[in-house]
């Protein structure tokens, strides 16, 4: 998506860092320079990744409440728990977002280039997460623990985030970056995303540890079980859990049994077996209102921000030109 | 070991929390009210979890520079970077220390109780790795991660403390906990270890994520490796690196190689096959001098704060006696 574009573009930059290519611009430009895209151009190129607009504006039309005060570890509906003994039970929607493979950067690249190509695909996460209201508890090497709802914020329209956020991600690793890491011949980085609902009687939130080694965290199985259905998403999948189906209502048709484990938590004595679905997160976006998929090739593409603009022409003669000659979609 | 005293007392008092065990006490004791052990107990008791004076009296004669600034994601030796465009290379030991099997106390405990278990397990970790020199980089679930070494910490010396609080942790688990699990007809909880070493030139420091969402982390391959390694760990095990051999310059009869994937990182265009091996912490403990072992049963003990108070004794007559009869060792 062209959103992406700016992502894309530092990655692609930092590829050119290895060291073979640098040995091959070497031979060609025998008197030109050698040029890396050092972590000082990647702070420069930073200043341009601004929130994307057009995403911005589709929270807004989704109702999502942002949430601007973002300490890592301290919810700020939960932050009053902090270095206090006190207790609460909240539902709330946990995803854990992996990133794999970036080991292997270490074969091509240096520890700067490696940081600049982590970096940069991390800041998306964070990014698109942010947009669509979730709630960055922590940074764990490459990948991000995300509480998406809240109080105030009604389970159908959270977990309608969170799969948002997270399918554009996965979006962005499968379709805009893929290609790019084939073409360096390096095994590509994929996510890999857990999500899971917990009701409010099975959320506790309680501070974890002491003093300032704490946190505002989470005491729930459903939380423990989002890093686990983790394992069993495919490469830029997503797996999500029972209740993320039932508190979400998703549609039928947008998910299947992970049939190598059906049951991620089994608990016989109570007859309690609880399920494990990949989501369709590619289908899912494509039925967003918000976005335009390509007649042509089937690229996607966010719609500009006045989704129904097309309804203010009025003459039937330039509708259906308009409708096919959709200047934001990318016809590669 | 009796240090650990308190931590298990407190686990097992939460353990006794299961609805199967209330219903039988119902059952006995018809008048009395049915006790559940609380949090707000839990909160008490902690009150008694004081540092174990014996551990920090061992730490001091080993030398560790505690680090008492603990801000998760805030490394006192490399803050500075935190909010800047800085960057720095600089050796470390980076461990991950994950505990696994909590999910299940889900099947016959509350989240109160499930709480007071793994805070409990999770305390003692944070508690001995700081002792031994050790930062809280981050909580993870249940687990910890933790850098050893830093600014002015010999890479030996950072090691062998590293080493020391970890086996700890794992003889905790196997030694104290593991009965007391199986007692309640529960998958008993178990820690898992991965460590790996760092030198100089591959370590780079620098903040990750944007604002208030980040930390200041470390980028480099044996940092990844960590929680890789630990993967291969056995139950309350820990595998280590080879740097963390060479730079700790451990003992041959202190490791064997993993055997199921000898190399964690294989580069072939560079020949460079980076090998993991399972570390004998039982062994390791057992020859420190700052541990005692029971001649009967083989209990470990750490020695009372003066280890060579045996010395003081002139009379040969006494002791080959008191070599028999410390007081200090538990005989179960």
């Amino acid at each position: 998506m062209k959103i992406f574009q700016p992502y894309k573009d530092i990655i692609a930059s930092a590829l050119n860092n290895d060291r073979a290519n640098l040995f091959e611009k070497s031979l060609n430009e025998s008197y030109g320079e050698i040029k890396m895209f050092s972590v000082n151009d990647y702070e420069k190129s930073k200043l341009s990744l601004s929130k994307p607009h057009d995403l911005e504006v589709m929270a807004q039309q989704m109702g999502v409440r942002v949430l601007s005060d973002q300490k890592v570890g301290h919810h700020p509906d939960f932050v009053h728990l902090k270095g206090t003994k006190n207790r609460e039970y909240h539902n709330i929607i946990s995803v854990f977002i992996d990133v794999k493979g970036s080991t292997n950067l270490y074969k091509k690249y240096d520890g700067d280039t490696v940081f600049i190509i982590t970096d940069a695909i991390q800041l998306l996460g964070i990014t698109l997460c942010k947009i669509f209201g979730g709630f960055i508890h922590r940074l764990q090497g490459d990948g991000l623990f995300v509480y998406f709802g809240g109080k105030g914020v009604d389970k159908k329209s959270g977990i309608n985030q969170a799969l948002t956020a997270t399918s554009l991600f996965n979006s962005f690793l499968e379709n805009d970056l893929k290609q790019l890491f084939e073409s360096h011949g390096i095994e590509r980085i994929k996510t890999r995303v857990g999500m899971d609902f917990g009701y409010d009687k099975d959320v506790l939130w309680a501070m974890a540890g002491t003093g300032d080694t704490s946190e505002v965290t989470t005491i729930s199985l459903h939380t423990s079980l989002a890093p686990k259905m983790q394992q069993y998403a495919q490469s830029n999948g997503t797996v999500i859990g029972k209740n993320v189906i039932d508190a979400g209502e998703i549609d039928k048709d947008l998910y299947w049994s992970v049939e190598e484990e059906r049951y991620i938590y089994k608990d016989q004595n109570k007859s309690f077996y609880y399920g494990q679905y990949h989501f369709n997160w590619l289908k899912f976006l494509k039925q967003l209102k918000y976005i335009a998929t390509s007649q042509f090739d089937g690229a996607m593409e966010i719609k500009p921000s006045n989704p129904n603009y097309l309804e203010h022409l009025n003459s039937s003669n330039i509708k259906p030109i308009a409708e096919i000659n959709r200047p934001w979609l990318k016809k590669e």
